[in-house]
């Protein structure tokens, strides 16, 4: 199952401040940290790894400030995780939609090194009302938002009982080194299971808090409709919704007719495992199963193949895949208006040219 | 020279109407149909060959209407033509342009075939008074401009002059087969030397005017200031400018330190041949002359390459290249404002890493 590892190419999305996407056709098991998507909301910030320290406070017993050299003295777990930008596949959108039009590259696996995040809550002791836990990114800047005037930092919050969880890691390595000035260094969060807004970059704060956290980047930004009340309120974006993609063929891809070919992609779910993909070459009217490659890893991609059978006829079709995770939830066939421009997992169309 | 034929995998930019990027980095000498970029400014109509028409009126002698096989019939050149949007190179505009951000890919050369359009306006006989020349397609739709209210086609015009030379033609094969939907069929314009709006698609109607065409797709869309006047006017866009892109390294690439390493990428003019392409592995203090490939070929690009012996130092270098074209037009440093989002020809940066 090995692919040739990606040789990179990055495309631009936006040069300043840095947005960057994988190009998804170059899909591996283990995406390369050049190959690794870029997602940035401001400049990305010069921190030196002796000047770093990270504040924990809020809600506890006691106020930490933790150095580098301490927290990489602390015992640290190795696993690989996805993440995905919570408005990946926003170009697949009709009509256009406003924000970065990631295509399907806004998504990658990458194996991360890290502290849990629950191993330094514990040393600062969590008060009984801590409700929520706001982690917060040295990167700051203006917003086009009246209610948050001046300048402001990237923060997200998870509640503490997802803070506590193994998934969740202070990481200062990425793929075995540490990490890269756009990934974060010197130290980020990561947020297994969650789209990749939660795992804050260039994490210098964390904030146990006694009232949920309501700021602008899961008020407003990163936020969906929930209709759970009478009225709907905006609810921040969490889990990462299941999702296949398919890496080959690619849009246009000139697939020779009467022959086999392997069509293969990834697949991935939030906090759940996934536990099928299926594949269709007739827009979605039949479905064949692909085979799921290697053995389910908690909060990474599984990637999945499936021999095709290309027909004589040549002429462009219509491809598609779909995931089913363990608790049976099925990709959606249209975007849910309610969740405005993220968790966009809808079964897309990918065009190809049987030649 | 000849690289591995493209698999396609285009970009999405926009799903609806379809916007779709060629990946640079998969760079060819002749950029297959099904990896060619996509541009659309309304949905692509279905157009049959046999009901397609060509009318040809305003300013001639003799109104025409001629159908497919009569364009067929009459005389036909084939030749490579290079075709750049205008916008290519936007999502490379600090701060973030509007409009689509292509990043260097919207940009090929193809084969086209067709018929002179001068072999067209002679037969119609273009009166003493002809100005400009109007292509208009099929393609319509409404536009965000109070002053192009309703429904409009997409068009363009050409002064006579420009209209009567040679590489302007009326193409219905692309690489030797007829065009496909996405890219005009049955019939679409090739302006030779002018940006891709130039080459109206889904062509149904030339009209030739007594006065200069002045409309939504020229003086405000494709449309930028001009300072010859006291005061700046909206001028429309015309000729492709000198401009180098790097195919290989691509962004983020993983360069082995102390190896050669073969540069290569692809350069342009518009109306003239490119002279000279330099490559900078320093942010642009010390520039190599790159080897040009193969011959000019008026109208199409030019592939360039170099041996780059990579240095053993590993870490982010920023590679650039920058073309000077046959009359020394060299590529400028920054964008200039005035031409909006347009025109985009600076010298980008590549930040690759050597490890």
């Amino acid at each position: 199952m090995n692919e040739a590892v990606s040789r990179a190419g990055l495309i631009i999305r936006e040069k300043e401040p840095a947005n960057r996407e994988f190009p998804f056709p170059s899909l591996s098991p283990a995406t390369p940290t050049n190959a690794f998507f870029v997602r940035t909301h401001f400049p990305i910030p010069a921190i030196r790894a002796k000047d770093w320290t990270l504040t924990v406070d809020g809600e506890v017993e006691r106020e930490l400030r933790l150095t580098y050299d301490e927290l990489l003295g602390l015992p640290a777990t190795t696993s690989p995780v996805l993440l995905e930008c919570a408005g990946n596949g926003r170009a697949q959108l009709v009509p256009k939609a406003k924000g970065l039009l990631w295509d399907t590259g806004a998504v990658g696996t990458a194996e991360w090194t890290g502290v849990p995040l629950s191993a330094v809550l514990d040393r600062a002791g969590v008060k009984e009302g801590g409700v929520d836990v706001i982690l917060q990114g040295a990167d700051k800047g203006e917003v086009d938002d009246p209610r948050s005037p001046g300048v402001i930092h990237f923060e997200r919050s998870l509640p503490l009982a997802k803070a506590m969880r193994p998934e969740v890691l202070l990481a200062y390595k990425m793929n075995g080194k540490d990490l890269t000035p756009d990934h974060g260094f010197p130290v980020r969060a990561i947020v297994g299971g969650w789209y990749g807004m939660a795992s804050v970059k260039w994490l210098t704060h964390v904030t146990v808090t006694a009232t949920p956290f309501e700021e602008f980047w899961q008020s407003l930004e990163y936020a969906y409709w929930k209709r759970e009340r009478e009225r709907p309120t905006l609810a921040r974006v969490t889990e990462v919704q299941v999702k296949a993609q398919i890496a080959r063929p690619g849009l246009s891809e000139a697939v020779p007719a009467g022959k086999p070919y392997r069509v293969f992609g990834a697949a991935w779910g939030g906090g759940s495992d996934v536990a099928a993909v299926e594949f269709s070459t007739d827009a979605g009217k039949k479905w064949a199963e692909a085979r799921l490659l290697g053995e389910a890893v908690p909060f990474a991609w599984r990637l999945w193949e499936l021999p095709w059978d290309v027909p004589e006829a040549t002429g462009r079709y219509q491809v598609m895949a779909r995931a089913t995770d363990t608790e049976g939830r099925t990709q959606p066939e249209k975007h849910d208006a309610d969740r405005r421009t993220y968790m966009i997992n809808f079964v897309f169309t990918v065009e190809v040219e049987v030649v």
